[in-house]
């Protein structure tokens, strides 16, 4: 075992901020301690919250914290913020976050900035969350600044995704309300207290049932089928027993996250909605599909770092061959791809371990 | 050559939404469609578009778009919208966009939804914007919805990059606008007529400076060295005659997009970029820089596609024996791409043709 993952699993704070460091920066010994801890994660239920800036996420997921440490829960944040190009830096990092839980040793906060790297940043943040469940964390949550298609990324590997709305932004808001409705497991229209509080659920109400009959129509959309959906449809939604069979269908709370009202009546839905995924067939099948997703997103990341390294020279010639329009760029990465793929079978001791994988 | 190929150069249009469509889903002769194409492109010039929701984006690019046909330039458009879950299409794709335009055989406008698929949406946008290159668009413009990071991605490909702003929209928006300043090439504050326009300029100027003094002080960020940074700080900006030599500093314009006024004024500063980008050696460090990026994703791309086809029932194996942690996924991805090199070189006539790439 690694010192820093036999750290790590010893709840030391200053070790598991190195991890992260290393894993984020994938620097040092950072595979092998990702290696070690990753038997001991699998514990943590991964709590994605993003929406529009503006709508309240920060001061909501503080909220929320409070609640899991009322519970007795310990906490990790990971706040995914807009790098700075001045400082490298996260800027919302910056900020002094979440005060009110700052010496909380059962709280572990951390700030990832979006490196502009191709694909780096859910990389970074997948990693991450596995330190903090190897550390403890009985709840993860993953913070994002924005929507986008990181925001899309990311809520795919958190359990259950937060969406946070706010009444009253403006139209082409709807629009992203629409991209991102399709991985909202929960939504909070937050300042709830505010002029057109009731017309924001209702148009969340309305894009939800709109989304359900569509997809019973279509039997495609979430990827459930229509006689499921319409079971669904007729039950009583659960109110706090055993979870339901079928599709999950998103629920709406209405907060005020500056008075802390609505905050547990929130949680109490994303239970519900843990509860579902731990505890039903349907959603024991939206576990698979997610990590089926994850496994090709790691292989993916594994497969370009090798080539790269493996590539080296070949890779700049087939840039400039390129821009020279010499070969046109399809035909160029197939040619990489074979090269890959024969030097790997020329160099038997490559820098991985063959055998396995079947 | 393919024939749809063919009409796609004879700017035939029909044919040209049809190679759009097969690129975009990637079926068909796609692949075949794009390699014959390829050596006919190169010659557009490709604008970015992005900004946060209600910056007035759309409403910019059609009167940016009823400037490039005053100069008789060929314009298309590609915009990239959220996928609506329910239709599975894009959102602003079923408004009437652009009407002003509709009927004009040198404009071609094309909405690609944003799909959520991994990287699927730049490279479905980069092979969109080739096809459109090849029909013959002297500019292409690429409108994105929101900030984030598939906007970070498409900006890349752009040559330049326009990041349009309004006044007034709130804090965390300066957060946004901070990660994305890395990639503007040129601001327009849109809506310049109401409060807080002045607030709203001097607010990127001071970021454009701070971005500058920091670059120069650091030499890392924004690829440049603080001589080289000093040098062009010194200098009076170029008025519109030769390109300056060394680092591009953004430019910022005044827009009413819905009154038509600081339009012709912003394509000059746009026209600056393209010149700066052309015409300099810090340009074309710059153009090479891209076209690196640009091919290790293809790269990657094709890797996928690669290892995905050929590992099959072993990707499988993989993901459940992650499941069930009987071994991590890092070892697991290592043991694939293993797997994958190897099965490359046992099976001499793979799908791609060996050779070439040094």
């Amino acid at each position: 075992m690694h010192p820093i993952a036999d750290k790590v699993l010893a709840r030391d704070m200053r070790a598991t901020a190195r991890a992260c460091r290393l894993v984020d920066d994938r620097v040092g010994d950072y595979a092998a301690i990702l290696k070690d801890l990753f038997p001991h994660t699998g514990r943590a239920w991964v709590l994605g919250v993003t929406g529009n800036p503006g709508a309240g996420k920060s001061t909501l997921t503080d909220r929320l914290i409070g609640v899991f440490r009322g519970q007795g829960r310990r906490v990790a944040v990971v706040a995914v913020d807009p790098t700075s190009p001045f400082t490298g830096g996260a800027i919302l990092g910056d900020r002094i976050r979440m005060q009110a839980h700052f010496g909380d040793p059962d709280v572990f906060i951390r700030s990832l900035a979006t490196r502009g790297a191709l694909g780096g940043l859910s990389r970074s943040v997948v990693d991450v969350v596995r330190v903090l469940d190897a550390w403890g964390a009985d709840v993860v949550v993953v913070e994002t600044v924005g929507v986008g298609q990181d925001e899309l990324e990311i809520t795919r590997m958190a359990h259950t995704t937060l969406v946070v709305a706010a009444p009253g932004m403006g139209d082409e808001v709807q629009a992203i309300k629409a991209g991102i409705l399709e991985c909202a497991d929960v939504f909070a229209v937050n300042k709830a207290d505010r002029d057109g509080a009731d017309a924001a659920v209702r148009d969340l109400e309305l894009m939800i049932a709109l989304g359900g009959e569509v997809a019973a129509a279509s039997g495609r959309a979430r990827g459930h089928s229509a006689a499921a959906h319409h079971a669904r449809a007729q039950r009583a939604p659960s109110a706090g027993g055993e979870p339901v069979e079928g599709p999950w269908e998103p629920v709406i709370a209405r907060t005020v996250a500056t008075r802390n009202e609505g905050v547990a009546a929130l949680v109490d839905k994303l239970e519900g909605h843990r509860a579902w995924l731990f505890g039903t067939e349907a959603g024991a099948a939206r576990r698979e599909e997610r990590l089926r997703e994850a496994m090709h997103v790691q292989l993916r990341d594994a497969l370009t770092d090798a080539a790269v390294a493996a590539l080296g020279p070949a890779l700049e010639a087939a840039v400039h061959a390129v821009a020279r329009r010499e070969v046109d760029p399809y035909t160029a990465s197939e040619r990489l791809v074979a090269a890959f793929r024969s030097a790997g079978a020329v160099t038997p001791g490559a820098a991985v371990a063959p055998g396995g994988g079947t």
